[in-house]
């Protein structure tokens, strides 16, 4: 950290800041230039107690310099994590792809779409039973009887089953069905929810909140790992900006980004990414070409009639498609898919 | 809603839209253009399903013209809402003002803000028992002791107590302690905590989410009237843009906007809004000429050694002289304070 | 300037970038942290260069620390300028009002305009004769003949005369008949525009970009002054961001913190800053009671059948109300207007 | 365009709205629906003034259908369109590759990037004479000079030449040595330089202003196709977000989403679109998985040292391997480079 005093600031101001950065347990070293003092505070702690420095007498800033969170941290394990989860595994050489349905609605809708999206070369079954709406008045999910239907898609196809838990008090229910928990993007701030995933032996799928920035959405793992859950995926969904011809902007930095920062792996949502279905083929294939470790895709039999998402879901020969150009790119990447 | 076709759209797919629309329950209106046609949708209903008709043959877009919410909405109910919570009134020609530190850290602590702000003119007193943290790492909160440290600043000042709940499961045990439960921008769309809220006799303040549209907040807001709470108040604390200067941006024109949209009261929060106590008196005072019926401020004895947001927070002094500024601002916008 | 070198940077690596640093002539002094070594670079030199460093060996980031603008700095100069021009004074204890119509459209409508704000209080005129528009086919505005109906206008009120003006070439023709020149949000880094009035007798009011940081706004505002120039006046006129409610987000903490980093006074304009009529009664208090130097008000006698903008028009007698609750804001605030 | 009427608006007032879409010489349809009266106003003038109507008696809001511009639509010309530019062809099966530094600093940093580029595939040079920098302090280029430089490049590799033009005065200097005349993001709505590059018989670099929608891009190359120049690029390099760890957040559905729209040729600018060299290779492969028609990338032969943009600039080398993994991409979307 580094407190920037203002230009005038008094050496009894300064020395008062010296104290302050030793209360915190850091070591201060103080540098006179022509123009204003600073002060750089080192040390091994991190927390996020210091910016109450800013409120000192004659300090103009304080600048962090290291990144407060520490387990999800690529310095502290340099090699990338590979997770697996039944028939899913994400990280290293081979790309993992999550589809089917925005909601489970009935049986039949969820197996044809388990049995449409293997065929087509998904590794993992998606499909919400609770569903967090933003209108008290949508569909709000088939809950438990939902979690069944997966289970028997699951049973029928061999897919790992990636399902949405939205409360703390629901995870074990959901981890009695689910291979992956999905923690939603509203819900990355959730921290109840996080430290009941982290006690959770199901992998996870932290969605990033739409505007978090990266290191929130590093802090929100770490609530996860911390609990004991080390398999955790990281999820790039898109991320609120003032472009309005897109539900979201999917920032595909991100990728290459986390990737140099942290260990964990990164998955591309490039249904919710663009909001539109016209645009999820090419961000499927810019998602592998960034160099994304999976992909989660809505694929509904019947995108017109679905109970949500329609517009932003593929058909089930769309999605065929889609995965032959991706195979096509993810090779040209030097990865399998 | 407007269904527009794209150019070219041919009468089948035209016909067929008519069909989907009257499917919702609504009926259709087909308008032929010199360029394209589009289907007016009207009728009564109003739900969050309607955008699937934009995966439709021959759709441009689809464009909504009702707002989904109902309760909330100034087209339902004209005139505004005051909400009383003990010492507390909010809305009308009356400006409420909640004060107190970020977190109840010890019985002295909670008990002096509570006696300074009521002092200066505050008429609620505001502390966290349970901290939403944006790192594991960081000082989560008295919980269940800090709950009982402010109703013993209650009994000795009779300041109505404002704090948050993070979690369905703490509504019951916080509203034994407080007057006001209050959403945090980060659960503003946790909704089984929305829906426990919506159960409890306590009123509620609602802050906008750092990313959330207007229209999502008042949906927000709708989960916790629809649930039976009719006792709620919006609070503006700032939204997430590109500027770094400040911690948020904090647009006020959302006072006069919410309410003209909805008979809610709105209050505005300078301190997360800015993030820098020295912006928070220029901000108080702005919120208060934009016609805000209330505002939330950060106060604590000593901000340098706040455990938390320090940075935002005001000490005794400087509140008194906020206050008394603001007090004159209210006056000339004829509102009392 | 810090540069942060990556945990595990090699001596040599360090050695490597202390010689840049003494490079560009800044002394560098080498901190050794538990965890990574940082560099402070001190000195007086300011400039945009040093962020190359960030590609030198082992450097994770390179944090400025000194802003780069001089002459606009309060550090430069503690006391706030006040601008005279003509009619118009902006800065110190008195607030300037700037209104008018968004385009001169005949000389009727401006003198009308102009005797209608002069009477309600407004102390200059606004009016674009040279209009930049988003779209090739909108009304381009009236050129010199509009700038002869503003002087006219002047004549015959006495109010000082706020125009635009879009290109270098224009400057000298603008400044014959203009007491103020205007460079609009989009032209803020039209840095041969900035450049030429830098060189006129008249003063500027300079528009934030949508998209500027408040850095970018007063390095624009420095080539400005850097070129002789010293009447500058800025004016916060909103930002982009994902609101929609609004045409801009209007971020009222502009006007303190703009206060604090520069001596230049700050005009606020509500009517671009929303984008609707129904929110500049507001945001102009606001404005004021955020501490601004000035407003810039669009009023048209007819606003429906204003050329361009008239959805954020004020007409004469909303524009009379406004003016009156301004003035007792104002006073409540220690200003006169 | 949709009028929207308020609830309880009166049968005047929706008559008054009428007369009014009727005097903008379009023709009105009244929808009585069961809450709210909308006038849906369809014909084929496009212009930028039907928002006045938004201050109209009664009336809610006003929704836009047709997008206002005309001539950049694909819906007017459906198949896209190729600019070749001497060595530079951009759309249809190739993708073209423009590179070289950030600024011309000398005869040899120019030729040898130009050797470089080309050895590695690029298909025109890229260099700045004219540069527009933030901080009037910084290094402004070396103008006609630089120029020079760059043709002398060309003249010995047979690569086309893109360089950035700031000014209208300049336009036809720069058209006698430069094969595309770029028009940075800064001055993407300086209308009167896109007069004058739409009258130049050069091809022209649109890039996309930092807070730009994409119909005002569109509107912006409207004016330069307007102006009789049909040879346009048009260029995504990012948009300012909440985003602080890239430079720039680069949102790559743009692109499929202009291939909708327009049938311009869309490319992709991944220096300025992160702001990091370590980020820059993947947002290469990702644009071009995209679907992009063209890619823009700073290099340079000692990064460290270049005058500006050092730090998203890459090196001999890395360009190299960045463009032999491109090539692999490419052709796995089937595209040629």
């Amino acid at each position: 950290m580094i407190v920037v005093m203002k230009p005038g600031a008094t050496p009894a101001q300064v020395q008062h800041m010296v104290k302050q950065v030793e209360a915190l347990g850091l070591k201060a070293h103080v540098i006179v230039g022509t123009e204003r003092t600073v002060i750089a505070a080192v040390g091994s702690k991190r927390d996020g107690n210091k910016e109450s420095l800013e409120s000192g007498p004659g300090v103009a800033e304080v600048v962090p310099i290291s990144a407060p969170y520490k387990v999800a941290s690529r310095e502290l394990k340099p090699e990338p994590s590979v997770i697996v989860a039944g028939s899913l595994s994400v990280g290293g050489a081979k790309v993992g792809v999550i589809a089917g349905p925005c909601s489970v609605e009935t049986e039949e809708q969820i197996l044809s779409c388990a049995q449409a999206v293997k065929k087509a070369g998904a590794t993992a079954l998606r499909g919400g039973a609770f569903k967090p709406r933003t209108s008290p008045y949508s569909f709000q999910g088939l809950k438990e009887d939902g979690l069944k239907m997966l289970a028997a898609a699951r049973d029928a196809t061999g897919l790992a089953v990636v399902t949405e838990v939205v409360a703390s008090e629901d995870v074990d229910l959901v981890s009695k069905y689910a291979d992956v928990l999905q923690i939603g993007a509203r819900n990355m701030q959730n921290y109840r929810l996080l430290e009941a995933v982290g006690r959770s032996p199901r992998a996870v799928l932290l969605k990033r909140g739409p505007s978090a920035t990266i290191e929130e959405l590093l802090l929100a793992a770490e609530y996860i790992l911390d609990g004991g859950n080390p398999n955790v995926m990281l999820c790039e969904r898109g991320i609120r900006t003032f472009e309005s011809h897109t539900r979201f902007t999917l920032p595909l930095a991100t990728v290459p980004y986390l990737q140099k920062k942290t260990h964990l792996p990164v998955v591309v949502d490039p249904s919710h990414g663009t909001g539109h279905s016209y645009l999820v083929a090419a961000m499927c294939t810019a998602g592998i070409a960034a160099g994304a470790d999976g992909l989660i895709v809505e694929v509904h039999p019947d995108p017109e009639h679905a109970l949500s998402d329609g517009y932003q879901t593929l058909n089930f020969s769309e999605f065929e498609e889609v995965m032959a150009r991706c195979r096509r790119v993810a090779a040209a990447m030097d990865k399998v898919m």
